[in-house]
């Protein structure tokens, strides 16, 4: 009984949002804003991401981030070092955002005036996938020490990204992580799902990362 | 609008809930039946922390295991093959257990049999930390790759956990983990959390789990 009146909540949820997001895409569409979610566990390197594709990024665009956390500002606080606007969303326990929570920020951060906003959803892969942000583009991170499976056991929010981030590749020679298996797996949930591997720590692969950001944005504002 | 129906409808759900998972916790006392409730973040190493752990307890006790999982059997056919019942738990894309889902659970392992059943929760640092399953102790993994400041950013899990294990020490040297500063973090959040130090890949630390755990158990019998 109590799970069957959870899931008729999300549904109706979910049809109300999925208009909202569609809203939200076409404004942002307008003010020609590049909104990208970003999604990822805890702890895969979000944050750390970030601040290198923003020293890659910021001299060709204006660039605003809003940080989703539960009740801290600890990432708004590191990215903020880097220079770009940010602003920190708490979600009040909530474990995703919504295109309205999204709005809210996306005002904050008053994205009319930039070129890219980048959402850093709340760590967790499960809930944010359920909830379009009203994004042009979702993005994950899956780090290597969370195991190559992922894929087999997160299966929708493989779904929902148009690239995957595969972070932390410096500590491969320390771990059972099969590269050939997680894009297998993942490319099953997704065939045109694009993989970045990157270390953000050592700043390899950033740049093809970048490269590619940099082109999407370009392709999609004409 | 949106995010206060949300919230009407958790709360909604909570009192009914809890309520319900002190029937649980109740049933499971009289049947004498230690029940753990296990979360994490995904990829944390619960399923090789729980083979591990079975092997140093399954000669002292007899073991259930229910794995959880949105919609896969991975974890489950991993855990069969140490010997204990096992049984999966599909969520049918929820991202936590109630106590009414953790019943039903319960129910098809026979545990009345049994001494020890863990429920290895959705992985997801957030959510299952709001639902009470009905468990007689919580119990979180927290691996090194993670990094040490989750206490500050996923607060809920700490406080309701009895006890964490800090898993994948052998990786220590390649991140920038500080282990002072995760104990000071996750004690202010609970000054009661014991924290146990593990590599579910080696072993180490394994036994003083066990131990703790088997004394948990022996304390709760009486």
């Amino acid at each position: 009984m109590g799970n069957y009146r959870i899931i008729e909540v999300k549904q109706s949820i979910f049809e109300d949002n999925n208009q909202d997001a569609d809203r939200l895409r076409q404004q942002m569409k307008e003010s020609k804003t590049f909104l990208i979610n970003l999604m990822s566990s805890p702890g895969s390197g979000k944050t750390t991401t970030l601040t290198k594709l923003i020293a890659a990024l910021k001299d060709d665009l204006r660039i605003g981030i809003m940080e989703a956390d539960i009740d801290s500002d600890v990432d708004a606080d590191t990215i903020s070092r880097t220079g770009v606007k940010v602003i920190q969303l708490h979600t009040g326990g909530m474990c995703h955002l919504d295109a309205d929570m999204t709005r809210q920020g996306v005002k904050q951060l008053e994205a009319d005036n930039l070129d890219l906003v980048i959402l850093e959803n709340v760590g967790n892969l499960v809930c944010p996938a359920e909830f379009d942000t009203g994004a042009a583009m979702n993005m994950m991170i899956l780090s290597v020490p969370e195991g190559h499976d992922k894929p087999l056991k997160y299966p929708l929010v493989f779904q929902v990204c148009d690239a995957m981030i595969i972070n932390k590749i410096d500590v491969l020679p320390y771990f059972d992580f099969d590269m050939e298996k997680v894009r297998e797996f993942a490319r099953r949930r997704n065939p045109n799902l694009q993989i970045f591997p990157i270390s953000a720590k050592t700043g390899e692969g950033v740049d093809a990362l970048a490269a590619y950001l940099k082109d999407r944005i370009t392709q999609w504002k004409k």
